[in-house]
């Protein structure tokens, strides 16, 4: 009986061993799959009273005679939104993660996913941000050749958390 | 002996279970990265003979009189690439996924990866693809405000493989 104790005692280790190295794998999975997700670099956080909350600038491409449109990558912290605003010539929104809103001036709020694009029309307001719980990235993509944005007003609450 | 005998298959087929089990929940891991990777749909297969080999082209938005840039999200299959060609307003690339290659007639091919952005001048005839053993997901803006894209001789064999 000895023995047999001895046999059971290894296997059982023998299996915590299997099981334990099997879960190690899954979670360092876990973590290279939140880093592959993100495309482009979260950039620099954004000091300007344009915006709400805490919001992310990488810089992707600058205009320029060669082209007149800047693109960027916009990183909203979850409730983070931009305030009211204006594009002389428009402006092209592709939603790269998570989940955002973007609502038109007498429009309702409209949700965000993944794999969404959208187009601003020239000279019509309207703010873009996260949900009020899960962060939203956007790429951004701006034409520079009627002058630059207009901001107008910050995004009231009662606004921004009216249901879509 | 013959208890033990039984016994020890029973571990042994344990054991196997329990491996088993780990394997898949790493095989439906793996799926579901590959799938979170991916940002935009893949669409439909390019069938025209502006490419080399296997593409494919999701488009994002359309230009029409609210904004002259088209945007699409372009899936080369390794080796794949586009023919030589030009755009009367130039365009943007952005590096989504895998490994890319872009050339400018005349200067050496350069490499894009995921998080690359690049602006192809107006005009000057370039090509772009996947690497060799790697599939490249770019985002593809494009101006149309000056006319459609000029399509000119596919990329040779030898220009393709030629180190950058």
């Amino acid at each position: 009986m000895k023995t047999m104790n001895f046999k059971n005692i290894a296997i059982l280790l023998l299996i915590g061993v299997v099981s334990f190295s099997c879960t190690q794998k899954n979670e360092t999975k876990q973590t290279s799959e939140l880093q592959n997700s993100t495309v482009f670099a979260k950039g620099k956080k954004i000091t300007n009273d344009n915006f709400t909350g805490t919001v992310w600038l990488e810089n992707l491409i600058q205009a320029d005679t060669l082209n007149q449109n800047s693109v960027g990558s916009v990183t909203f912290e979850a409730g983070a939104r931009s305030k009211w605003h204006t594009h002389p010539a428009g402006q092209i929104l592709l939603a790269i993660d998570g989940i955002g809103y973007y609502q038109e001036k007498g429009q309702p709020k409209k949700i965000l996913r993944k794999g969404d694009a959208i187009k601003c029309p020239a000279n019509i307001p309207h703010w873009h941000g996260a949900s009020s719980d899960t962060k939203f990235i956007q790429v951004a993509i701006t034409g520079r050749e009627k002058g630059e944005t207009v901001w107008l007003d910050a995004v009231a609450d009662s606004v921004y958390q009216k249901k879509p």
